[in-house]
């Protein structure tokens, strides 16, 4: 039996933590499994290196970056397999280039195209622990790349996939996937299990405990994923294949990191040509709603000054009379399955909203999420609201 | 014109220091020449991951304390390649197993046996500057190695060799070789040239300003060095492959981290015996004098503990009746070339420290270096009477 285990770098900040963290990763091996383990980089590690480099060169080369970044992996993996080694447990470390996984020959969000799992399987073999470096990878010129910030839980279903492990366990500080964000709503619950399409849309939302890529990729080779503490050994969420029949909410999600672009245009047919631009800009576009000449969307609030001003310099060819920004607001999204089929559920929703009276800005339904743009300073209130309608709590 | 330029990790603490660097690595640029710049680990950040280790295991596995350890001068060659190319200066960093450097399958101190160029030249043809991470390789298997410390220095003269460069400059915070430590004699001279071998042995009797094993295989290899100064253009201390004619003593150095090993036996022939066992475990020696059963030898004042029960636990297959350590003590060297031939300079040596009152424990005498013992306390005082000797001030 194969098991790839994953622990964040909140599960590695400390000398203890790191020693927990072996333990797990030992606990494992004594059951007789083969275990790979991935890391990422300690605590605030990745953000000391950013510092490092904002402190020379104000945006620093993207190549040069994934060399700077994929020191704190390399940092992690090293400390983890001494720790495992002076425990008596066989133990080697592996940077990304020499696990075997190459990405495609671009920075900073590179996408895994293939692993090589010779190394990794020759040091199984032998009979020890291999701790891989998450996040990095190597391109086709031997160059280090890195797969974006919180890509080391990819990094793990992409190698669990890659060796046909049994079970991927991502190791986090919280035991679970939860209904709504505990520090939100007291009663959230914790989920035994979640189909792969909530896990996504939660996890995309800004659930905060797996990578959305990483359930992506998880779904699409059927790698069977669960999150679990990594400081206690109760609780835990499978990410199940098959969505549950019927209607059923899975959870509350507030992404306070939004902002609403609003435009009107005289012409039509000029979203495509504006997703367009934003999605070349790098800029991911949610909640898209055009209705007669008046078109809204949301964009990650560290994006909205950037997307303002493309639509602005580009106002003309695109039509548009006037664009403005909203970044007051946030999104609050119930995730589930068969909402949409359920007509009760939107309207459920809606009116625990009202009954808080938090006004609605707008709002898109689709089977496996409904999502309404409230007032930010809402944001709290209208997440204990919507979870106590659906959760009784 | 290829030129390797090396800075080590004083020269790159800060971020204005890694400016000056990069600075001085673009004049070079700027006057037609290929340039590879080879860069240690910043200012005390090698220590910082010593102790984040320590803080985990007591000895950790040599393996993956090469992979802790190689870190820093990746931290470093990143940030400067970025430091460059934000100036607008084409330029690449590359980690040791990028470089293609080499090394023997073993970790903490191995040697490097070969350097695969291709990478480094293909990168200097199209016209960038090529950073290249000291001190670190690859082995045959793939894994990272480290030289030992302070061996960025070695890494350059390696690289220099290899690509047959038409010269090797070492950049460090003072302005060259001096004829001893302008801390201890305020009348210090700086060489503007010295021999291969005086160098060396000023490197191996602590000069601290060239790594020795980076001297050696300079000579080996005949590779033009030079010392200069990163914070002024003037200065500088060429190493010339010839050694200069007749007497000329080229500094006084003196080493207060050695320690007096001295053994009694009633046998014969246990001198190679001892050397051996001290060498297996990695304990150099030096200032070896043997004389009717009573043997005296200096080793390193860290390890000499270890030499100390090293010698008790086999004192009976060694043929000693007793064994002791004195860290008490100071090694004063004279370096030059045709010292010994040249009567006078022994006497004069001598006559300058019994001017001084100061009680000389051993000596020994070659051609190229005159060392004494005496005691730690007299270390400054008798540093500063030999330099008067010889230097008139």
């Amino acid at each position: 039996m194969l098991t790839v285990i994953k622990f964040g770098g909140s599960s590695l900040a400390t000398a203890e933590k790191i020693y927990n963290a072996a333990a797990i990763a030992w606990d494992h091996k004594k059951q007789g499994k083969d275990v790979v383990m991935v890391v990422s980089a300690r605590g605030k590690s990745t953000d000391e290196l950013l510092l490092q480099a904002s402190r020379i060169v104000r945006e620093p080369d993207t190549r040069e970056l994934d060399v700077l970044l994929s020191t704190g992996e390399q940092v992690s993996m090293s400390l983890v397999a001494m720790q495992l080694i002076s425990m008596g447990v066989p133990a080697v470390s592996l940077c990304g280039w020499q696990a075997g996984i190459l990405t495609e020959d671009k920075h900073n969000s590179s996408r895994i195209i293939s692993i090589h799992t010779e190394r990794i399987l020759e040091e199984l073999r032998s009979g020890r622990i291999v701790v891989v470096a998450g996040f990095q990878g190597v391109d086709s010129r031997g160059d280090i790349t890195t797969i974006g910030r919180g890509g080391s839980d990819t990094s793990a279903v992409a190698l669990a996939a890659a060796l046909g492990a049994d079970e991927c366990l991502i190791y986090t500080d919280v035991d679970g996937v939860y209904s709504a964000d505990p520090n939100m709503a007291e009663g959230a619950l914790r989920h035994t299990t979640l189909g792969y399409d909530q896990m996504l849309e939660m996890a995309s939302l800004g659930a905060g405990v797996l990578h959305n890529r990483s359930v992506e990729l998880a779904k699409s080779k059927g790698v069977k994923l669960s999150v679990l503490s990594s400081l206690s050994s109760s609780g835990g969420t499978e990410i199940a294949p098959q969505p549950m029949e019927g209607s059923r909410v899975s959870g509350v999600i507030c992404d306070k990191k939004t902002a609403l672009l609003e435009m009107f245009s005289q012409g039509i047919g000029d979203l495509p040509d504006v997703l367009q631009l934003l999605a070349q800009s790098g800029i991911g576009a949610d909640m898209i709603i055009s209705h007669t000449g008046r078109t809204g969307l949301t964009v990650p609030q560290n994006r909205a000054k950037d997307a303002l001003r493309l639509l602005l310099d580009n106002a003309d060819r695109l039509g548009l009379s006037s664009v403005c920004a909203d970044t007051n607001v946030a999104k609050l999204s119930l995730v589930g399955c068969g909402l949409c089929s359920d007509a009760c559920v939107a309207a459920r929703m809606l009116g625990a909203l009202k009954e808080q009276g938090i006004h609605i800005r707008s709002m898109v339904a689709a089977e496996i999420k409904i999502s309404v743009l409230i007032p930010y300073a809402d944001a709290e209130q209208g997440v204990r609201g919507v979870h106590r309608e659906f959760f009784g709590k």
